[in-house]
């Protein structure tokens, strides 16, 4: 796999010897840090590291030969040289970001190579919004690779995306020069049964020899479990427990641990390692989904290596999770993850293994961030009008459209309730018993109303339901075009008016999350591409995601970022009740119920 | 990579999750073994490999739900189920046998998998020898991948081979279907200084997203080495120090430690893992060059892992390094190297981790052997003509084709003599007085003649020297058309007409190895493909090679198995002094030089 926009270690292999030999000078050397050397696991005292044309030339106790007039200097003074950290499997929507403010946002965190999945703008956008990151992805200052999307819908017959991935779609996306494999192949059930889509999806991946990321999210160990693998998927970071770890290593998958924004796999699967001292080559760190908030403040693939070694694991072993087992997986053992001529000279410089401050880093041989501050320009690109005009609603909507009509003659009813449960992904299938007016069915207490808004083909299509466990009070509503998967919209109100205000106000910016209380917008992240991302930096989306937690604090919802919660209610592929643009899903089942029983 | 004869994974995929999930009987299950696992290096017993179509479908603690009316159950008994053997680098014509008797040879000994140069036939019939091999290796029951060889000659301008091998010649090859990559880049004073025609075949073979196999010679671990490692290569097999071991896995390429029948370089570099505890999943077990006689008597990959493990090595890394770690290196992880699903069902059964005793060996699903005994067929390439008609010397040899002619009116000449050294590849530059006799300079003592006659385009040609060291006594000869690397015939005798008898002789019989003493053939090992190989089994090519080394040392030969200097005296890359068709070589200048001083 090579980016269009960097030379290939054979062309550029005259060059590196020239350096390497001493006949040629080299045009940045590195001197005196102290080598993590990933490929050996030592740290090696006083060496030098000699680059040009973006490679490492060579790394040597001294490269003063290497030292010409014009040689950039770094001078290391005993610092530890890592190399740049690798993100094994990722999705750049989740930060809300594009691809070039979460490059912007990652490098100062010392990310230098991510793999990332555009699953989310697949399901708004198809084959071309994934070519649009790909593209963006390929001029970014670092390596962003691009996992195919393997799985839109992710429920087939359960819900409408924008627009779907086929095995052929899956076939012409092999041959781009930034696709290094398949995204997550999350329809697990399928694999086990032998659907032939998946397999052709897999089959086109393995033939042009890249990698198939897996998404196995189930506890069963057993038969399905097997036969899964038996598939092709060649890693899998739905592991939450060290049996996972130890069943997918065995299995000869790749057993990718995530820490991300809400996931922390990482202290109950990296035992597998620390403590049963199993062989550590086949486990990678990831993040998955990091918010911008999570970016800003806390970091990214640095911060799962720093909590690796918080639970325990040798920094070293910690750091090849995320340098050479992450390339060694994709097939870039000579490309990237590690510090060894050749390589692109993906570089940190830390005085702290285990702290792991990111003091210097260089990406493909320039100088990209220092003490925090990025130093180079992520490119953005000039995203096309129907990238950032996704939010179709067909007309103006009205709170007529939220109302739910009583069965004749009810006085009231026994409705299935969406349970949201705090700090997980599941919810829980409920019942309540709602009172009827006017012909109406009321919510009251805790239930409030949900919606789904068809948004992609302007059918005007309104899906209304009940939702309960947020704890709003007063008149509100809060909307959102990111809506997993198939990215329609959720509007959750407790009352019919500013339910409309809500929805409309995305229409008219083109996406994003807004609150309303009282009749009045609270806060507001525009998202205005595919109605998932913010082009501007992640500091200002992280601010405004900020203000919007506390608008719904305001609101009553005592929660733990019950943002995430309210994204996921459409997910119709994690049990227990979820709302798609075709009605509501008993996940459990894979069948569509009714609101409310019969009376 | 994929074999023609052999389907991929994602085509059996669909089979291999019908037997996993139960839904489908697998063709074979291995029940009751202990599932010695490559990826976590763990021993876990009580374990069942369930298998269909070649490949394994599952491994699991009961595969009951796979057995079926037709299921062939092979019974483990508690003993260790192993992944098949890979040998990381080798040259079949070492062991003067075809890809299909070599294969039979070490099917036995646990061989599964072979990554084989075939550089020895490439200097006598160029391409077309690289393609008879690659695709008689393409029918074996056995995973036999091609190294396209990089060097021939192996020093340009200091011999005439039979063909030579350009960087278009590589660039093709890499589009056949059993080709793995690049063999052992031997001219690394050329990547060092930057060879355009090095760098050419190093960019063909990384442009198909193939491994380049190195061969870097000498003790110089400066700015030569960092040169030639910034060049490419990805591996080394020329080590023999644990100094050597450590310097290449730390510069990020693979360390291949060596057990050939004359190499022994594995316990002199182990000891980088056992004793330095680097990481080592960047070691890996070769054999280079192994005598039929070492197949026949002592084992191939498994007297290496034996070795390994006396060394001191866990016998589970050892393992990792004969089968995980070589898989990895050529990109094959997900196709041989473990027994997980998906992968080809190499499997073996051994009953001690430590002796390893070969008990029964499965290649991709068949029982390829038991106990010793072969149950398969190897089948035979139909050799064309041509590879079978190649010694061409132009015209019958006389007693005289071997004078060497004093200067005028010399009485006596100083001759460089080439120094034959016991157990050693280099010889020694060494001068010897030598009377003359009716105008002929005469050997005596322990020095006699060297010749090289010109095999393949019948010039006629041939170059008389001198060589010491064999012992022999009493008029003899002997000749040879294995004669590294460019394979004409090398002839060393202590009379004229037993050094043409022998020659006519090998052009009579098509090549081989012959001796004659008193004018009678004493041993004959024909080598009929090539010069270099038998179509027969490696016991009757062993039992001819004891017979002929019988010979030799009847002939006065105190040498330990000097038949190896014997076929090195032309090898014009090792010091110090060397025959070629063109003259005496003094490879310490890369100089040709005269015979003898000028009076």
């Amino acid at each position: 796999m090579e980016h269009k926009t960097f030379p290939s270690w054979p062309d550029t292999a005259p060059y590196l010897i020239e350096v390497a030999a001493g006949r040629a000078p080299a045009q940045t050397v590195i001197r005196g840090g102290i080598w993590v050397n990933v490929h050996t696991r030592e740290a090696l005292p006083d060496h030098d590291i000699a680059i040009t044309h973006g490679r490492i030339a060579c790394v040597v106790p001294d490269a003063s030969h290497c030292v010409g007039p014009e040689t950039e200097v770094i001078e290391a003074n005993g610092r530890y040289m890592i190399p740049g950290l690798c993100d094994g499997h990722m999705h750049i929507e989740s930060g809300m970001l594009t691809p070039a403010e979460f490059a912007r946002a990652v490098i100062p965190h010392g990310t230098t190579s991510m793999f990332t999945d555009p699953h989310e703008i697949a399901n708004v956008l198809g084959l071309e919004g994934v070519r649009l990151m790909h593209d963006e992805a390929l001029i970014q200052p670092i390596n962003v690779f691009t996992q195919m999307p393997s799985c839109a819908p992710s429920a087939p017959g359960m819900e409408t995306t924008g627009y779907e991935i086929s095995a052929e779609d899956v076939a012409e996306a092999m041959t781009w020069p930034g696709i290094i494999g398949l995204g997550e192949m999350m329809n697990f059930p399928g694999v086990s049964n032998g659907d032939p889509k998946m397999l052709a999806e897999m089959a086109a991946t393995q033939n042009a020899g890249k990698t198939v990321g897996g998404h196995y999210a189930s506890p069963d160990l057993g038969p399905a479990f097997a036969a899964y693998v038996a598939g092709g998927p060649a890693d899998d970071h739905e592991g939450t427990c060290e049996a996972d770890a130890i069943a997918r290593m065995r299995q000869g998958m790749r057993s990718m641990i995530r820490l991300g924004s809400a996931w922390y796999d990482v202290e109950t699967q990296i035992t597998a390692i620390t403590e049963k001292g199993l062989d550590s080559r086949n486990m990678i760190l990831c993040t998955d989904d990091c918010h911008s908030g999570t970016l800003v403040n806390d970091g990214h693939v640095n911060r799962a290596v720093r909590h690796a070694i918080e639970c325990g694991c040798d920094p070293l072993v910690a750091l090849q999770m995320a340098t050479i087992n992450t390339a060694t997986h994709f097939g870039l053992e000579r490309e990237i993850g590690s510090l060894t001529p050749g390589r692109r000279a993906d570089v940190i410089l830390t005085s702290d293994l285990k702290t792991l401050p990111i003091e210097h880093v260089m990406a493909r041989g320039k100088t990209v961030s220092i003490q925090g501050e990025i130093q180079v320009d992520c490119p953005h690109l000039d995203w096309p009008e129907n990238a950032r005009n996704t939010v179709h609603m067909g007309k103006t909507l009205t709170g007529s459209d939220f109302e739910i009509a009583a069965p004749n003659g009810a006085n009231s009813v026994t409705a299935n309730v969406i349970g949201v449960v705090e700090n997980q992904a599941p919810t829980k299938a409920l019942k309540a018993d709602l009172p009827v007016r006017d012909g109406l069915v009321q919510s009251e207490g805790d239930v409030c109303q949900i919606a789904l808004v068809e948004r992609h083909r302007a059918t005007g299509g309104v899906v209304n339901a009940f939702v309960s466990g947020f704890g709003y009070k007063g008149p509100m509503a809060m909307a959102s075009t990111v809506a997993h998967d198939s990215h329609h919209m959720i509007v959750v109100g407790t009352d019919h008016a500013n339910m409309a205000l809500a929805a409309n106000r995305l229409a008219e910016v083109g996406g994003g999350i807004t609150l309303y209380k009282d009749g009045i917008e609270q806060a507001l992240v525009e998202l205005p591409i595919a109605g998932l991302m913010s082009d501007r930096p992640a500091t200002e989306v992280a601010a405004k995601a900020d203000k919007l937690i506390a608008a719904m604090v305001d609101c009553g919802c005592t929660l733990n970022n019950a943002y995430m919660q309210h994204s996921l209610l459409a997910l119709v592929v994690i049990p227990e009740l979820r709302i798609s643009d075709l009605g509501l899903v008993d996940v459990r089942t894979f069948e569509f119920i009714p609101i409310f029983d019969d009376v």
